[in-house]
C-alpha cells in the first residue's frame, strides 16, 4: 500500500475504522499549542513562530527511532511506553543544545496495520508531547508489506525546538575543574536492545513474563521503561546555574557521547564506582560475560544525562536534584577516561 | 544494532569505512546554507531564523517516507532517484500552503548497512537539497535486522520551511468560475507501487529491464523516475498571479488531495480528456484491469500538482509554463467530480 498523509487530513487514510480516526484526531489535537495554526485538510502542519520569548530563535531539530525495543513491545502488547519513548529521546536531544521543543512530526511504518498498535504508540506520543508543552503537528503511516517483516513495524519522529541564539549550549566554555552531574535514565531507554534481546532471551531463555532474581518488575517491563525526558530538570536550574555542556547518554555511552560537548583540549573523567549500575544491566552484563568496557559503551549503565558545571555550580544542582550522582570531572586532555 | 546519530556527528557512527564517512560529510555540507549554524558533534541541527525576509514566519512542516518504491530501487540497484523522491515529496507538500523550504532530515532504517546504497541515497538527498537551497541538517541510521525483511531498507524525511502568515495558501479564496491549471508529473512519483508491483511484475511477469510497447526506456527506469520539485514552477509565477489553492496529488489522486484545499461549497470538476496519460499508467491499467475510476484514485495518472486560479490568471500560467495543462474548474457543489 502507499503511504497516506495522517493528521494533517484530520486525517488518516489508514485502513482504520470511523472511530479509530476520531480517536486519533482528539489525541492530536490535545497537543496543539496557541501557536499551531491548524488547518483542516493541509498538507503541511504550520506553526507560528510571532510570540516567542526567544530574540534572536534559532531552530534545532533533531529526528530518532527508537530501535529494536519495538521488537519487545510487540512481544509484551505494549506500545504507549515507544511513543513516549520517541518524543522524550528527542527532547533530550535538543536540550543538550539548550533548545525548548516546539513542534514533533512521527513517521510510522509497518508489515500490516494494526490499529490498536497504532492508536497506542500516538497516545504515547500525546502524553508525551503534552508533557512537554510540544505540538504534534504532522504524521505520516505507510503499509509496506514487502519491506517490514511479518507483524513488524517501526518509528521515527523528528522534533523541533528553539533556542536564543546567546543561550545555544556548545560545551565551549568547559575548562579544567569543572564537574559532572548526572541523571539517572529509567532502563536502557531505546539503546542496546539488539544485544539485550540476544543476551537475555535468546541465549540465555528467559521469557519477558519472567522476573529474574532482585528484579522488583517482570523481564518485560523493565526493558520497556520509557526513556525519561529532562525537560523539567533543566527548567529547574536554567536559571539557577550557569549550565557549560550537556550530554546525552545514548547509544555509544559516555566515551561517546561525552566528547561530542568538549572542547578539544578537554577531557572527561568518569568514576563508574559513584553509582551502582541497575539490576537490569548487571543482569545483562552476568548473563552475556560481557566485559565492563563493552556495558559501558553500548548502554547508559542507568545514566541518563550529564551536565558539566563549575565547580560552584555543584551543589545547586545536587541540591535542587535529589537523584543527581556526581559522576566526575573535567581535567586537561582529550576525550572521555573511565575510571573502574 | 542500536541507532546512531548520523550527521549531526560530522559523524556517521555506521559501520562504514573513513571514505565513506568523509563523502557523507561532504555530501551534507554541500547543503549548508548561511543560515545553518553547524556544530561538530552536536545532538541536534542549528538553523538561526534571523535574516529572513518573512516579517510574520509561520513554519510548514511535513514527513513522507517513499512507499515501496524502494524494493524497485533494490531490484536495479539504483538508490539516487530515492533520495530525490523523498526531498521533492516533501517540497511540493509544504509548497502547497505557499511555503519556501528552509531545512530537511532523514531518517534511513534497514535490515543491513550498505555503504553503497546509503551513500547513493544521501547523494539524491543532497543533490535535491541543493537544488531547492534547502539545508540537510540532520538525519539518523539505523539497522534493525529483525524488524525489516533480508535485504530491505526503508527511509523517511521531514522537512521544514517558512511562510508568511498573510501569504499562506489555504484555498479559502476560491471561488465557482476559477480555473485548474495542472504541471505534468514523471511518473509514479512515490504513489501506488505496491499496485504497480503486483500487475506488472507480479501478474503480468514483466522483468524491469524489459522495454514494453511504446516505453522509451526500460520498465526500471521508468518506475524509478524520481518525483518532480514544483518549487522552481512555483516561483515563476507567484509573483505574476494570486494563486488561490495548490493540491500535490499523492496518495489517493485527485479525488483523494484537491478537496484538502476546497472550501466546502466548491467543486473540483476534472475533464480527464484534457491529457493523455503517460504510457506507465496505460500499461498498468491494461495489464492489470483496473477500472479507470481505481486507476486516478491510486495513481496521479500524469499531473504532479494542480494549481487554482481565477480565469484571469489562467493565461499568464499557460503562457510561462509551456507544459500546463488546463485540466478543469471550480463549480458550485462539493468534493471532485471526474468528467470522462
Amino acid at each position: 500500500m502507499t503511504a497516506k498523509s495522517r493528521y494533517a487530513q484530520a486525517g488518516v487514510d489508514i485502513s482504520a475504522g470511523d472511530q479509530v480516526k476520531k480517536r486519533i484526531g482528539e489525541l492530536v489535537h490535545k497537543t496543539h499549542t496557541p501557536n499551531v495554526l491548524h488547518k483542516e485538510g493541509a498538507f503541511g502542519g504550520l506553526f507560528s513562530m510571532q510570540r516567542l520569548p526567544e530574540s534572536n530563535p534559532v531552530l534545532v531539530s533533531s529526528v530518532e527511532g527508537v530501535g529494536t525495543k519495538v521488537k519487545i513491545a510487540r512481544e509484551v502488547g505494549s506500545h504507549v511506553g515507544i511513543g513516549k519513548d520517541l518524543v522524550n529521546h528527542c527532547i533530550n536531544d535538543i536540550l543538550t543544545c539548550g533548545a525548548r521543543p516546539l513542534f514533533f512530526l512521527d513517521y510510522f511504518a509497518c508489515e500490516k496495520l494494526e490499529n490498536t498498535i497504532i492508536l497506542q504508540v500516538i497516545e504515547g506520543m500525546s502524553e508525551a508531547c503534552r508533557d512537554a508543552g510540544i505540538a504534534l503537528i504532522g504524521g505520516e503511516t505507510a503499509q509496506m508489506s514487502d519491506v517490514y517483516a511479518p507483524g513488524e513495524y517501526d518509528l521515527a519522529g523528528t522534533i523541533v525546538g528553539v533556542v536564543d541564539e546567546s543561550k545555544i549550549l556548545d560545551g565551549r566554555n568547559i575548562t579544567p575543574g569543572d564537574q559532572i552531574i548526572a541523571l539517572p535514565s529509567s532502563g536502557l531507554h531505546t539503546n542496546g536492545y539488539t544485544l539485550a534481546r540476544k543476551v537475555l532471551l535468546e541465549e540465555a531463555g528467559f521469557h519477558l513474563s519472567d522476573k529474574p532474581e532482585e528484579f522488583s518488575v517482570s523481564l518485560g517491563e523493565a526493558l520497556l521503561e520509557p526513556h525519561i525526558s529532562y525537560l523539567n530538570a533543566f527548567r529547574q536550574v536554567e536559571s539557577l546555574v550557569s549550565i557549560k555542556g550537556i550530554a546525552h547518554i545514548t547509544g555509544g555511552g559516555f566515551e561517546g557521547n561525552i566528547p561530542r560537548v568538549l572542547p578539544e583540549t578537554c577531557q572527561a573523567v568518569i568514576d563508574t564506582k559513584t553509582w551502582t549500575p541497575p539490576i537490569l544491566f548487571r543482569c545483562i552484563q552476568e548473563t552475556g560475560k560481557i566485559t565492563k568496557e563493552e556495558m559501558y559503551q553500548v548502554f547508559n549503565m542507568g545514566i541518563g544525562i550529564v551536565f558539566i558545571v563549575s565547580q560552584d555550580d555543584t551543589t545547586t544542582l545536587k541540591r535542587t536534584w535529589s537523584d543527581a550522582i556526581h559522576v566526575g570531572e573535567i581535567v586537561e586532555g582529550h576525550g572521555v577516561k573511565m575510571v573502574w
